[in-house]
C-alpha cells in the first residue's frame, strides 16, 4: 500500500492506494470522530462493496444509504435523502459520513458532510478510476442545478481517502476509459513525462494491470495534490485542472446529464481545447493528432455531438463558473505538459473550433 | 459611526454601526468584488430600505429578490429561489450577495453565498436588533429542516456588516424585545458590567434611544466577536453563545417555527437554563428572579408554553446539535456573567425544570 499526503495545513489528509483496503479497520478507524457512521453509496456499488466496508467498522453505530445511480441524481432532492436519514436517525455533530462509490456519490456526500450541522467528519472511498484520481483529491463537493453543473457546492476536505484498486475490476469498460481521460489530463497539464508513460502503457491500463493502475492513480493524485496545495480555493493555478471541462460541461449539459460520461465529455473537451490552442499557433497540428491518438487508444470519444451547434455551446459556456466578468476563460495548451488559463484569444478561433470540430469526425 | 473589527485572520471583517449608513457608497463599495450584485431582502424590509441600498450601488449591475417574510420560509425551497435567480441571471463567481433584512434573510443569503459556485462574496445589512447583535457576527449561515432548526448550513464570514440603527425605528415592539433578549444574553454569559448597564437602561432601549441602542449593539457585537475570534468553528467556548438556545429551539420547533420569535424563545430558554443552574446549586433563587425581572422589563416571555410536556422537550432537545454522544450538553450559569457548558448535571434536575417551569407562571 502507498500513502500520499495532500498538504493543506490543518486540513491535510492521507490517500491510501493499494489492494484489499476496504475491510481493514486499522486504516479507517483512526479517522473516525464519534460512534455514528453513515455510509452513503449507490444501488450499483452497494451490493458489491458495502459489506466489506461495514466489516471494517464493527463496533460502531453504522447505517447505510443507497442512492440511485447516475449523474442525473446529483441534485438537491437526492442530497435531501441524506439529510433526512441523518436527522431521522438523530446523527449528531460527531458523526462521520463515508462516501462509497464514484464521483457522484463522493460529491453529494461530501456536500452533505460540509453542510450537515455546518460540517461533520467525511471519509472518501472512491470506487471508480475517475473518483480515485480526481474527485477524491481537492475537496470539491456539490450538486448540479437544472441550470448548470456543480453550481451549488462547497470546498470541504475529507479526513482520509481510501483508493482500493480492486474495486476497478468491477468497473465497466466505458467507466474505466472515462477515468483514464482525467489521468491523461494530468499529463497534459503539467507532466509530459507521465504523458509519455501513458502513451506507452495504455494497453496495460485497459487490461487493468494492478501495478499500472496503482502507478497511474498515485501519479495523478500527486500531480493534482501539488496543484491543490498551491491553490485550495481555485483563485489561480488550480483552474488548470479544468482543462477540457468548460467544453466538457457544455457537452454534458447540452446532451442532458447522464448521456455522456463526465470523463468522455472531458476527453472531447481536451481535444477541443487543443484545437483552439493549435489555432492560436501555440501547439502544432502534430501534437493535436498525438492527443487524438492517445484518446482513441483509450476508447474515448474525440468529437463533440453533431446536434450541439456553436451557438448552443457558447450559450452554455457563458453560464459556466469559468466566466470572469463576461469573458470565457479557457484552459489552453502552450505545449504537451504545459497548460495556461487564458481569456486572451481571438473569439473567432474558439468559434472555428466549435463549428468545425463536430463535423471533422 | 463606529467601526468594530471581527478578528479572524484573513477572514477578518468590519462591522459599521451608526445612522444613515445604508445609502453611503463609500462604506459598501470597497467590499465588492465584481459588477454583479444581488440584494436579497424580504417583502417587509424591501419596500422600506431597498431603494436606499440601491442608491449606494449606482453603476453596478444590481438585482434584487424579495423573499416571503418569516422563519417558516428559512428552508431549502426558499434557498432555491436565490440559486434560480443567480443562475437565470448568469451571475458568476465574482458576484456579491447582499443580505438586507433580519436573521432569516441573513442566514439564508449567507448560506446561498457559501454554496453558490462553492462560495461568493457576501455582505450583511441587518435591519433588526437581533440580526445586528447576533446573526451578523460569527458567520453562522443555514436553513431549517422539517426535522430540526439550523440543521443545514455552513460557517461563512461576510466581507463587511453595516448595522444602521435607523432601521430599528420601523421594527415592531415585539421584534425589538426579541433582539433585546440576545443583548441580555451577552451580559449573562460573560459581561456582568453590561448586564448591570442593561438593568439600568432598559427603558432607554425600549424607547429606541439611538445612543443607548448604538452602545448596546457595539458592546454585544464586541462580546460576541471576542468569543467567535477564540473559536470560529464552535469546537469549544463558542458554544456558550447558545445559552438559552437548546431550550429555545425546542420551544420554536415544538410550537412550529414562526409562532414564537427566536428571541422570545431564547429569553424563556435562558430563564430555564438559570432555573436548572439554581437547582444545581450554582446560582441563587435571587439571581434567577433578577433575570426574570429584567426579561419582564423587556416585555419578553418567561414561561414555556403549557402544551409542551417535559417528554416533548427532551425528545426535541435530543435532536439538537448540542448533543454529544447521546448526552444533552447545556449552557448553564455559574454566576450572572459566567456561563459554562456542561453535561455534568443530574438529569432529574433538568426534568424538574421542564416539568415545573411552565406551570409556575
Amino acid at each position: 500500500m502507498k500513502t500520499l499526503t495532500v498538504e493543506l495545513g490543518d486540513r491535510s489528509y492521507p490517500i491510501y492506494i493499494g489492494t484489499d483496503l476496504l475491510s481493514d479497520p486499522a486504516l479507517i478507524s483512526p479517522h473516525l470522530t464519534g460512534q455514528q457512521i453513515l455510509i452513503v453509496t449507490n444501488v450499483t456499488v452497494g451490493p458489491l462493496y458495502l459489506e466489506k466496508v461495514q466489516s471494517a467498522l464493527r463496533g460502531f453505530e453504522v447505517q447505510s444509504l443507497e442512492l440511485p445511480d447516475g449523474e442525473q441524481y446529483k441534485n438537491l432532492d437526492t442530497l435531501n435523502l441524506i439529510y433526512d436519514q441523518l436527522l431521522t436517525s438523530r446523527f449528531d455533530r460527531q458523526c462521520t459520513l463515508v462516501a462509497l462509490g464514484g464521483g457522484v456519490v463522493g460529491d453529494i456526500t461530501g456536500f452533505a458532510a460540509a453542510t450537515y450541522q455546518r460540517g461533520v467528519n467525511f471519509i472518501q472511498i472512491p470506487t471508480t478510476l475517475l473518483a480515485q484520481v480526481d474527485s477524491s483529491v481537492g475537496g470539491k463537493t456539490g450538486v448540479n442545478h437544472a441550470l448548470g453543473k456543480n453550481m451549488i457546492g462547497a470546498f470541504y476536505q475529507p479526513r482520509c481517502v481510501i483508493a482500493d484498486t480492486q474495486t476497478l475490476n468491477t468497473l465497466d469498460d466505458r467507466q474505466l476509459s472515462a477515468g483514464i481521460a482525467e489521468v491523461i489530463k494530468y499529463g497534459l497539464i503539467g507532466d509530459s513525462e507521465f504523458y509519455q508513460w501513458l502513451e506507452n502503457n495504455m494497453t496495460a491500463l485497459l487490461r487493468r494491470d494492478p501495478q499500472a493502475l496503482a502507478y497511474a492513480i498515485e501519479r495523478s493524485c500527486q500531480d493534482k495534490a501539488d496543484v491543490v496545495a498551491a491553490d485550495e480555493k481555485e483563485s489561480g493555478v488550480r483552474a488548470l485542472l479544468n482543462l477540457g471541462h468548460t467544453f466538457g460541461h457544455a457537452i454534458e449539459a447540452g446532451m442532458g446529464y447522464g448521456s455522456w460520461l463526465h470523463g468522455e465529455a472531458v476527453a472531447t473537451g481536451m481535444l477541443m481545447a487543443a484545437d483552439v490552442s493549435q489555432r492560436c499557433g501555440w501547439i502544432s497540428q502534430d501534437e493535436v493528432q498525438r492527443l487524438e491518438n492517445l484518446l482513441r487508444q483509450a476508447h474515448l470519444p474525440v468529437r463533440a455531438p453533431q446536434q450541439l451547434t456553436a451557438e448552443r455551446f457558447l450559450e452554455i459556456m457563458a453560464v459556466d463558473k469559468k466566466v470572469k466578468q463576461g469573458r470565457i476563460n479557457l484552459v489552453l495548451l502552450k505545449n504537451i505538459g504545459q497548460a495556461v488559463i487564458s481569456a486572451d484569444y481571438d473569439p473567432a478561433l474558439l468559434r472555428a473550433t466549435l463549428e468545425q470540430h463536430p463535423s471533422s469526425a
